[in-house]
């Protein structure tokens, strides 16, 4: 029986904080880089600035132009998509204006994908895949399968989970299972 | 640990076929009632009808009027919420257009259910809870926990699960386990 993987979207598939960036700038006058608001803490940002961050990120169509976050993820998912069934998992309920612009993306970027195999969730508590691919520690701990961390500076300190740094370490992860 | 519960929409807690009848019968001049169209085979309509009333289905608005099916749906979802974790999982990758009307219908009519636990899937081989409660044979045929069937005209014919007919029969069921 072919086993499956969960492929998580934000900073695992697609870069959401290039695009983040510059709005993080604009809204606030600030001059970050990408890589510094990677490495900035959560707690850094005040409550009503994470708010209109998050009002910014749930604009329709915010979603529709980010870029795919690492130049191997499509040729690698393809190569997958042979030999797993592959499902993309992404926690869009928190952001529910980008369903339509997330999903126009992945048909976009994956079109050999099967849509019925595309999930917009919460929790990845409910995720039934052997694998899931994922950069948030808190979603990682929920799954019940196997989970494999991507690493981002914000989870640089987890551990217990195999570790992918880009998706030539996830090709090569999976060549042994 | 609390068990969990994933609930389907179409004609588990939303009376699709009631707004479709109108649809169909506006599309094909017919009179066809709810509940003729409830018991026609699927293959009665042709590849060009389907497509018709699929693209219907497909509006952006067209979910977000439909009745609750079951006028005991709501108080006994919200019963079951207290002692199991309840998800929402309906198959909208059919109709991608209807993703906001889904979630603002759900909004309005279980304001208690928790969005983190709406699930918009296509297949739900990939949900992971312990029972399922669907109308769909193809569904309850790839889930892995315990399917519920929820009695339709053109499930009838279904054996080998638990049956239920309404939502009394859905809090019936849920007391034994």
């Amino acid at each position: 029986m072919r086993k499956s993987i969960a492929i998580d979207m934000d900073q695992v598939i697609a870069n959401m904080y290039k695009k983040m960036a510059v709005s993080y700038n604009e809204l606030f006058g600030t001059t970050f880089t990408e890589e510094e608001l990677l490495r900035a803490p959560r707690e850094s940002m005040t409550r009503e600035q994470f708010k209109l961050l998050m009002e910014k990120l749930n604009e329709p169509d915010y979603y529709r132009e980010m870029d795919i976050l690492c130049p191997h993820a499509v040729e690698v998912i393809r190569e997958l998509n042979e030999r797993f069934d592959v499902y993309i998992a992404t926690a869009a309920m928190e952001v529910p204006n980008s369903f339509n612009a997330k999903y126009a993306w992945l048909l976009e970027h994956f079109p050999f994908l099967d849509p019925q195999k595309f999930v917009f969730c919460g929790t990845k508590a409910v995720i039934h895949t052997d694998y899931l691919i994922d950069d948030s520690l808190n979603q990682l701990e929920v799954f019940k399968g196997q989970g494999i961390i991507y690493s981002m500076p914000y989870n640089e300190h987890v551990e217990g989970y195999p570790r992918v740094k880009n998706w030539l370490d996830v090709r090569e992860y999976f060549k042994t299972v």
